[in-house]
């Protein structure tokens, strides 16, 4: 099962024409779960076809004018669009009014349910097949890097097994290979007596803005992708510490002790108009690693897989 | 002198991949005088290379999102890049609160001064040269139209007239122009007895959303250029109403018969893929009409120039 990270803003606070402001969009299942809501991004989504329909979550690094810009926008559009489907949004505290209050100037009422949640440190929201854990991250405000970790899978099935305990091919196999125990001919067949050990799922890290330290290299241990923001370039580390962000090489360092095997950079400052600088800086402290684009797309395969990580770019109108 | 219109954004409220929301750029002198200021419009002023340092005004037709989504990301952004000169915002009655809030949740401090003023009908600001005034608007919520309409400017140098009252080429016939007195051999040389009579300046209106009405097209009597708002073509005219929109044929007739000049419009519906049928079916009742899109310019000419109206896109990157 696919899981696809779609970059649809990568710019930090200064508007340049070749990136909108930040959002990362996490297609799983019918679901997106997004990481920030910039200015723009409800039109980036139209541009990256995801749609307005789908079971959504919007969790919020922190309360930033670039980072939060396009959600009262967003809700608004899906409000005109008759959604019907809840929508869930967890950010540090503060959200809950920020929203609120746009939604009341502007007069916006929306047929569908709005959660907000204002969350900690630790497990943010549990769902069925993975779970979202936030840690504070190190910036000018309150802020959280997040972390997005499928739950184990069953195990691979072994034929052998099944053919050798009588279980027919068709429906029970079914049952099995998802988890279910099943009953054939009055004895009990647990899943575990067919399938292989579980497997691991996927895990994804987002940093929001934040200074590297080495909590997050922690947090993030096991990453299958790790996004990261380099706002600066090596040769710019004072303006990184001064603003409180990180370089190309301190989230190519984090990303190496963390042991992701992917990193991808977002959130160039505006002062870079070339980003093969940064990627290269990062590349001699993480070999695999890539400045992320607007409207490009990273899918994740399952660590267990052998699959590779495809990268591709969503064409524009 | 150049009254350059730049249309930022001119979709409606939907999102669509090839425009962005409802914001247009006057280019006046150094000042540009925005009308609306929809989620996009700082990214689409780095498209146009406006900058971010020119004086400023902001005038809101409506507390609609699409037509306020970007003014808290445009106030935060000219405050990073250190704007010094005051930002004057103008609009209907909780654009106060709107903005002031959502700094407040933002923590949004800006170095700036920021002149927020709720308008009424009339005059909503006077400059040197230029005045502004507001109509009510016929929508869904409170909403105005607005009229930019530029004072008279001095006559037209006659140079045998000052050559007959002895006035020496330089400094002093540029006093004259500019409408100044002078004081020559003793004897005091009004403005008028070089100049011929007062010339014109340049009107625009700017309908923002609404129903068509009589009042309107009184209010947009003789503008240069009026920029309408024709979310719906003719067919859909039982949706206009109901949205309290207007269709390409009622702008059409407004533009008639206000005698403006020239007719762009503008918040097209994102049902129409292609705008040439709201431009076909305008056409048929106002010649000079245009449906404008993103990033484009028409520069007004004083209408006793007889220099025609300029039309072109503005290269993006």
């Amino acid at each position: 099962m696919s899981l696809k990270v779609v970059f649809l803003g990568t710019s930090s606070a200064i508007p340049v024409p070749n990136r909108s402001f930040p959002s990362i969009a996490v297609l799983r299942k019918d679901e997106v779960i997004m990481i920030d809501c910039g200015e723009g991004t409800q039109r980036q989504m139209v541009l990256s076809k995801i749609g307005f329909g789908r079971k959504m979550k919007i969790i919020i690094t922190h309360l930033h004018g670039d980072h939060v810009g396009g959600i009262i926008g967003l809700l608004q559009t899906m409000g005109m669009l008759k959604r019907i489907r809840p929508v869930e949004i967890y950010g540090p505290r503060g959200i809950k009014g920020f929203i609120r209050s746009a939604m009341q100037y502007l007069k916006i009422k929306l047929q569908y349910q709005l959660l907000i949640e204002e969350v900690k440190e630790g497990l943010v929201l549990q769902e069925k097949e993975y779970e979202v854990y936030a840690t504070r991250a190190n910036h000018l405000i309150k802020s959280y890097s997040y972390l997005l970790k499928e739950r184990l899978r069953p195990g691979r099935f072994d034929v052998d097994k099944a053919r050798k305990l009588g279980i027919p091919k068709g429906p029970l196999w079914h049952k099995i290979q998802s988890g279910e125990r099943i009953i054939l001919n009055n004895k009990i067949i647990e899943p575990d007596m067919v399938l292989g050990p579980p497997r691991p799922g996927r895990i994804l890290g987002f940093s929001g803005d934040t200074r590297p330290n080495r909590k997050l290299s922690e947090f993030f241990k096991g990453a299958d992708l790790l996004i990261f923001e380099a706002t600066y370039s090596d040769k710019d580390f004072e303006k990184a510490v001064e603003n409180m962000h990180s370089t190309s090489v301190e989230a190519a360092k984090i990303g190496a002790k963390a042991g992701a095997k992917m990193l991808a950079l977002i959130h160039l400052s505006a002062r870079y108009d070339n980003p093969s600088i940064i990627e290269a800086e990062a590349t001699k402290h993480f070999s695999n690693v890539v400045v992320a684009n607007d409207l490009e797309v990273i899918e994740v395969p399952y660590p267990d897989s052998g699959e590779p990580f495809k990268r591709y770019q969503i064409k524009s109108f």
